[in-house]
C-alpha cells in the first residue's frame, strides 16, 4: 500500500518554550489542555534538542534543515548566506507553498544580493530575505527603541494592526503590549508607563486588550490564510509556518492571564550550592550575567515565572482556536500539525536565566507532531523518547512533500518512520548543539577570539558534553544517574573515558560533508557505476591489453593528414 | 615605513607537476634552468600542500582559499555551489582584475544560478560561471571523446586556434596533440593515429609543431594579455591566472622534447615489497587500479617519465619565454610572480599511478613566489619549510591587494611575513588534505558509501596521517626517520597514541567555523564592545537598580491613552 502524506503542514512555533512547561509533559500547575489533545492526537518526542539555544541561529537551523556549522548563521543577525537551501526551496520545488506568519529572525545577506546582482524586489530576492518563506506576516516582536535607534528598523505589521484597532503612539507596541498597568484597572493608571522590560512589573496586566495580544493577532492570521485558502478554492498544497513571538520575555501578560498564577504555581529552581561553589569557567562567566543573577533570586522568580505560565497559557488557548477551525474547516484531516520551540528558558535553573547554555531547560524543547494520515493511527497519543533534532522538521515536511530526498543538503532525518511506529535500526545515537557566543560579555570575561568563544554539545542516551573551544575544560552530566544535570562530571578524571569517547562523537560529526550541497548520493552513485565512462578518456592504459576495442574505437582511425614541419621546427 | 606590496600578479599553475620534479628540486637528470631562475629570484617552499590531491576539489581550494570540506566541490566536476566567494570576487573588490588563461576545471551550479535567477549572459553569471574570474581563455585541455559523447562538452578555444594553423579535423587536439607519429617523421607515419591515451606511444614525438602545443599557445595568450595591457596603458593592476595544462596525462610531446630524456634519466620508483604486502585496504584498493597496475611495471615507467620529463622541460621553456618577455617589459619590478601545481603525480612511487592519495608525489606541490618588493631582498633565493597549504596563495593576493583580511572567508594565510623574512610564531602547526573517492571504483571495492568514501591527511614537522572514514584503519609515516613514507605505521600499537595526536589535530580542524562567512571577527568584536548596546532591549532587569537612566528613559516617559477595555475583555 503506497504512503500516505498529508497535503498541507501547519508548523507553529513558539519562542523560548520550555520543554516541561506543559501539563502534558508533567508540569504541576500550568495547564495546556489544548497543546495536550494535540499531543493525544499526534506523537509527542521527549527528546528533541535544537541546534542551537538561541533564537537566530536554531531558526535557521530549522528552516535550512542543516547544523549551524553548516549553514553559518551562528548568533542572532548573523546574516544567513545567500545560496543556502531552505525549506521553502525544497518544498516549492515539490508543488507545495512555504507561506510565513510571524517570526523568523532572519537577517538577509545584503552583501551577498549585491555581490551576486538579486535583486531585492524580485520574488527571488524576496524569498531569500525572508529565508525561503512567501512572508504573509513577517514580525520578530522586539520593537524595542532606544538611544541608538530601534532595535528592529524594519515597519511592525503588529504596531500597524494595533493603530489600525484604535492603539495610539509612535510604538504602540512598546506603549501597550509591553507596558503594565497599574492594580489591573486601566483607568486608574493615570497613563504612567510600567515597563515590562523591567521584570518587577511581570505580575501587572499589559496594558492591551487580550484578543489584541501577539498570539491571539498572529493565531487571526493564519486562519485569515486558511479561510483564504478554503475560499479561492487554492489546489496548491501549503506548509504555513505559525511562528509565534511569544512566551518568549518581556514577561508580561494582558488579563485574564496575568492573574492565573502565583509564587504558589513555580516549580523550585533545578539547581545546588554545589554548582555555584566548583562552576565550569564559561558556566560561571554565564551565572555573571545580569539575566542569570536576577533569576538567581527567588523573588524574581516568584514575580515573573507565573507571568511566563500566563503567556503559555494564552498560547494554549491559541492552539485550542486554532484546531477548532482546522477541525471545523475540515483540514485536520489532510494537515500535519507540528508544534515545538526555538529552544528554552533557563528561569533561574542552573543559576542561569535566558538560553545559551546547554542544560535541557535550554536546548531541550517541546515537539509534538500529528499526523492525520491513517498510518499515524498507531503512535496516536504516544511519546517517542528518539534523539531528535531539530532539523528533522525540515526533513520531515520536504519527506511529505513527496520526490528524491535531498539527502545532500538536508542533515536531518524524516520523522515519519517515527510517526508510523517503525524506528529505523540506524536512527541517529547522538544529536549535537552548538554555540557561537563571539558576541556577548561572556566571550570577553572569558578572554576568547571570536573563533574559540565556541561550545558544542554533544548528548547520547547516557552522557551529555559540552565541550567548549579556546582551551576551556568540558562539562560532562551523567543523564542516567543525574537527569537533572546537577553534578558536573568534565573534569572528574574518572570520566575521561566518557569524555574522550563523547569528544569522538563530535569529531566524527565535524568531519561530516556538509558543503558537497550540488551532487546527490544518486548521482554520485551514478558517475561511480559509470566510472572509467566512455567519453574517450583513458587514464593508465599502456598499449591495447589494458583497453577494449571500444574504449579505443575513436583512436584507431586515421589521421587527415599530418602537418608540414610538425617535427622540424627546432 | 609602509610595506611595499607588487602592484600585479601572474599566477602560474601548472598541471600534475610533482614537487620533485625540478633540478631546484633536486631531481638528478631533469633540467628546468628557467624555473631554478625564478627560485632563486624569490622563495621556494619545500613543505606546500594542496588541499586536494584532485584537480578541481584542489583548484576550488586555490580559487575560493578554503578547504575542501568548506567549499563542498569535493571532486572533479562537482559544481562550486553559487555564493561562494572567490578570489576573484575579493581582488575585484580591492580594484584587481581577475583573468583566467587556461584550466580551472571549475563546474558551474546550475541548479544554483536557476534557483537564484542569475542570468549567464551577465557578468555576474559569468564570473559564477568561471570561478570568479575574467575568463580570456578558458581550456581545460582534456578534449577527449568517446562513444557516450565528448568527456568536455564546452567549445574548445585551443581547437579553435588548432584549425586557424591550418590542423584539420573535427577534433585536431586529438589528430595532433594527442597522437604520435611514428619514428620521429610525419611524412613517413602514412596518417596512422598514434594515440597519445596509449602510454606505450608516451617516447613518439606528438603529430604538432612544437610551437602549437598546449604549454607555447598558453604562453602566447599569456603574453597577449600583458601586451594589450602594455598597448591600452590600463591602470588598474590584474592578478592573471596563467593556468597550464601539462605535464598532465596524455603523456605525448612533440619534438625535441620527445627525445631529451631516456629510460637511464628515470629515477627508480620509490616502493618496496613490504608495501604491497600488507597494504592499508585503502592504499591496497588504489594500487588495483589500471594506472597503478601500469606504473608498477618498470616498462611502462621507462616508457612514460620520459615523456613527463620532456613535458616539464617544454613548461620550464616557456616560463623562461615569460619571464623574458617581464624582464623586457618593465613588468617584472612591479609583478608578484607564482608557480605552483595543483598536485602531483605518483609514477608508481609506493605502487600508484595517478595522484589521490596523500604521499608526498602526489599531495606535496612545487611553490615558489618571486616578490619584486625591496622586502622580500633577503629572502631571495631561499628555501623555506614552513608548512604551507593551497589555500595560502588566495590570502596571499588579497594580502597584496589590500585592504581589510577577510579571515571569516579566506582559510588560508598571507606568505608575505615569510617572504620578507618573518616567521610569525602563530604560523600554523599541521596542514590538512582531503580526498572524496566516492565516485571511483575504489569505493565499490571498499563497499563505501558516498559520505564514508572520504580521507583525510593532516601532516605536521614529524608525522603524516591519513585518516579514513567508514570504519577503515589509519595510515602513518614517520617524516622524520622515513622521509619517503615507506614504513605505514597507522596500525602498530606502539604509534596508537602519535595517532591520537594526530587525530586531535584533525578534529580541532574539522570543528572551525568555516561557514559563518558573512559577519566579520572585527564586527563581532564592535558588537560584543556594544553588547547590551541601546537600542532598548533590557535582558534579564528586574528594577531601575538594574539599569541606567539613559537605558530606562524611552520607557519613562506617559503612556498617551490607555484602552478602553483594556482589561475587561474576559
Amino acid at each position: 500500500m503506497p504512503r500516505q502524506t498529508p497535503r498541507n503542514i501547519l508548523f507553529v512555533m513558539f519562542d523560548q518554550l520550555r520543554f516541561d512547561y506543559l501539563s502534558c509533559a508533567g508540569h504541576p500547575f500550568l495547564e495546556t489542555p489544548h497543546i495536550d489533545a494535540l499531543a493525544a492526537r499526534g506523537v509527542r518526542f521527549t527528546r528533541a534538542y535544537v541546534q542551537s539555544p538561541i533564537c537566530g541561529a536554531s531558526r535557521m537551523s530549522f528552516y535550512t534543515g542543516r547544523y549551524v556549522q553548516s549553514h553559518g548563521a551562528a548568533w542572532n543577525n548573523y546574516p544567513l548566506k545567500v545560496g543556502e537551501t531552505t525549506l521553502g526551496d525544497h518544498l516549492r520545488a515539490r508543488g507545495m507553498d512555504a507561506v510565513l506568519i510571524g517570526k523568523t529572525h532572519m537577517k538577509v545577506d545584503e552583501d551577498g544580493l549585491d555581490r551576486l546582482g538579486i535583486s531585492r524586489a524580485g520574488i527571488i530576492g524576496a524569498r531569500v530575505a525572508e529565508c525561503g518563506f512567501d512572508a504573509r506576516v513577517r514580525d520578530d516582536g522586539l520593537w524595542a527603541e532606544g538611544a541608538d535607534g530601534p532595535y528592529d528598523a524594519k515597519p511592525s505589521p503588529y504596531n500597524a494592526y494595533l493603530r489600525e484597532r484604535g492603539y495610539d503612539g509612535r510604538n504602540p507596541w512598546h506603549d501597550h503590549a509591553n507596558s503594565a498597568i497599574s492594580d489591573g484597572d486601566p483607568e486608574d493608571a493615570q497613563g504612567e508607563i510600567e515597563t515590562g522590560w523591567l521584570m518587577r512589573n511581570a505580575r501587572k496586566p499589559a496594558n492591551i486588550r487580550e484578543e489584541d495580544a501577539e498570539t491571539p493577532w498572529l493565531t487571526d492570521q493564519a486562519i485569515a490564510f486558511l479561510e483564504e485558502r478554503r475560499r479561492t478554492r487554492t489546489l496548491v498544497p501549503w506548509l504555513c509556518h505559525l511562528s509565534y513571538i511569544k512566551p518568549h520575555w518581556p514577561y508580561i501578560v494582558p488579563p485574564p492571564y496575568h492573574a492565573l498564577y502565583g509564587a504558589e504555581h513555580v516549580v523550585p529552581a533545578v539547581r545546588t550550592d554545589a554548582e555555584r561553589a566548583h562552576p565550569n569557567p564559561v558556566h560561571a562567566a554565564f551565572m555573571q550575567s545580569r539575566v542569570s543573577r536576577s533569576f538567581a533570586r527567588d523573588d524574581v522568580r516568584n514575580e515573573v515565572i507565573p507571568a511566563y505560565m500566563g503567556l503559555i497559557r494564552q498560547c494554549d488557548d491559541q492552539i485550542g482556536r486554532l484546531m477548532t477551525y482546522l477541525e471545523q474547516s475540515g483540514r485536520l484531516k489532510d494537515t500535519m500539525v507540528v508544534l515545538t520551540s526555538d529552544h528554552g528558558d533557563y528561569l533561574g535553573d542552573h543559576w542561569l536565566g535566558e538560553k545559551d547554555l546547554f542544560h535541557d531547560p535550554s536546548v531541550k524543547v517541546p515537539m509534538i507532531v500529528y499526523d492525520p494520515s491513517p498510518d499515524a493511527d498507531a503512535t496516536r497519543g504516544t511519546t517517542c523518547d528518539a534523539l531528535v533534532e531539530a532539523i528533522d522538521l525540515a526533513a520531515t515536511f520536504v519527506d511529505v512533500a513527496g520526490g528524491e530526498f535531498p539527502g545532500h543538503i538536508l542533515e536531518g532525518r524524516s520523522l515519519l518512520p517515527l510517526l508510523h511506529g517503525e524506528t529505523p535500526t540506524d536512527w541517529r545515537d547522538f544529536a549535537v548543539s552548538e554555540y557561537d557566543y563571539s558576541c556577548t560579555p561572556m566571550a570577553d570575561a572569558l578572554g576568547m577570539a571570536p573563533g574559540d568563544a565556541r561550545l558544542f554539545m554533544v548528548v547520547d542516551r547516557g552522557f551529555k558534553l559540552i565541550h567548549a573551544e579556546g582551551g576551556m575544560p568540558p562539562m560532562l552530566f551523567d543523564l542516567e544517574n543525574d537527569p537533572d544535570e546537577l553534578v558536573d562530571l568534565g573534569r572528574d578524571p574518572r570520566h575521561a573515558k566518557v569524555v574522550h569517547d563523547m569528544r569522538e562523537k563530535l569529531a566524527t560529526w565535524a568531519r561530516r560533508e556538509s558543503q558537497r550541497t550540488t551532487v546527490s548520493d544518486a548521482q554520485i552513485l551514478a558517475r561511480r557505476a559509470g566510472a572509467g565512462g566512455r567519453t574517450g578518456v583513458l587514464i593508465g592504459a599502456y598499449d591495447e591489453d589494458d583497453v577494449t576495442a571500444n574504449d579505443l574505437e575513436p583512436y584507431t582511425g586515421r589521421v587527415t593528414r599530418t602537418v608540414q614541419g610538425a617535427s622540424d621546427e627546432r
